[in-house]
């Protein structure tokens, strides 16, 4: 897998036939898709793309030009996470990733509504520091006690069961982007053990989830990343080893 | 059913052992859940909250103070539009209103959410005519375009088939209020026959629909909804006759 985000100008890879996901390496949207393509044990290509410098061919499987956008068929596509995932988890049923109680399902899809109410904080303190306001940290650690009550009273290792689910997957990208915060200048936003200690033995068992371990990123890369965008000079590319050759020293031609 | 909307102080009324919806008579959103309970056969009281003076109740029921919210069983809700319905027609399968392909589910939230693009030209040129932009009304035609040229292409009476689904009681709320904007100075955002023919029969097609048709209101009355809320005085109680005794003239007391 090639970690460049490919840009206007570049061409559409060649369609391999498998299921083909159109991301951003950064993007919190695009991992909950990854991470349930990863859950279901589904074979799939990634295509990364720049999304300052969109290539052309991305508004042909997503008019808007957004990620994470599913071809699931060679030029047939759906976009949104929250479509694809479900669509993913309907579709192929095996590995199932939701309650089998419609009640559950949308008990589950209304946490994740209330529990995004902590992600315009993120989005204030890491990309738009000048516009944090006080009301940001409330909501925000607002959306953590929510999140730790729910863990508490459900009373399972994940939120789904004792194994993770959709819920999960959904909400696990926007924590691994929260603990980039204390280094962005945001102390007050640590996810302190003291206060939340349940919640952080969440996070530590997703993080050892096969699913997601294969593609977390640490609070340092998200920092790094989130610091090259508020300079208006998104680092896409940051982690792309794909032309390291370059730089290597060459040897003498014999 | 009172057209009476609740306000801060008011009472909850009596819970009545049905399910119990929250709405706003205008709110396209609240519509949709209103449609699909009346297209499911379901028994359910409906509470109108005054969405400018919100009842304290209304966020044990939603913490965000939105409407729809759904109390399936006493003092326990949903909300979310989107989230309501799709428990509706999951926990009670009789009438299904979305296909038993997983594709074709994604596909028509896929459409919901293309088709929503036209909505913001709907709320500028409504409720804040001096924040309307030649954008806008490119967005909104764009979106007639999309759905006529879906219900061609789909070649059923509905989108969702020859009867109406999910995604026709989804969309429905909204068309039926872009109806009143020619009554309110915007003339080029009429949904002319001459452009629009097919679109139109399905839109006559959709008020016939018993479910619509009992909950449907006029152009007339969506325009003076409006009027009311961009002056700042949202006349919510607008349709309530439940007071009407105080205006008939009485008769003398013998």
């Amino acid at each position: 897998m090639s970690e460049k985000h490919l840009a206007a100008g570049d061409a559409l890879p060649a369609y391999g036939g498998k299921l083909r996901l159109f991301a951003m390496r950064f993007c919190p949207y695009a991992e909950r898709s990854v991470l349930v393509l990863n859950a279901k044990n589904l074979q799939y290509d990634l295509v990364f793309v720049n999304l300052d410098s969109k290539p052309e061919w991305l508004f042909e499987f997503n008019p808007k030009g957004s990620v994470p956008a599913l071809e699931y068929e060679q030029g047939k596509a759906i976009f949104d996470s929250a479509i694809i995932n479900t669509y993913l988890d309907e579709k192929y049923p095996e590995v199932p990733l939701q309650s089998s109680d419609p009640l559950r399902r949308a008990q589950d899809k209304v946490f994740v509504e209330l529990f995004m109410g902590a992600n315009a904080a993120y989005y204030a303190a890491a990309f738009n520091p000048n516009g944090f306001l006080p009301s940001h940290l409330e909501a925000y650690h607002k959306g953590l006690e929510l999140l730790q009550k729910e863990l508490e009273s459900r009373g399972t290792k994940f939120l789904h069961s004792d194994e993770p689910g959709l819920v999960d997957y959904t909400i696990f990208p926007q924590l691994e982007r929260f603990e980039s915060l204390p280094l962005l200048g945001k102390p007050e936003m640590a996810i302190e053990k003291t206060k939340y200690e349940r919640l952080v033995n969440y996070l530590d068992a997703m993080k050892n989830v096969p699913a997601v371990k294969q593609y977390y990123l640490s609070a340092e890369t998200h920092a790094k990343f989130a610091e090259s965008k508020t300079k208006g000079e998104a680092n896409y590319n940051m982690l792309d080893t794909s032309d390291a050759c370059c730089i290597r020293p060459r040897k003498k031609k014999q």
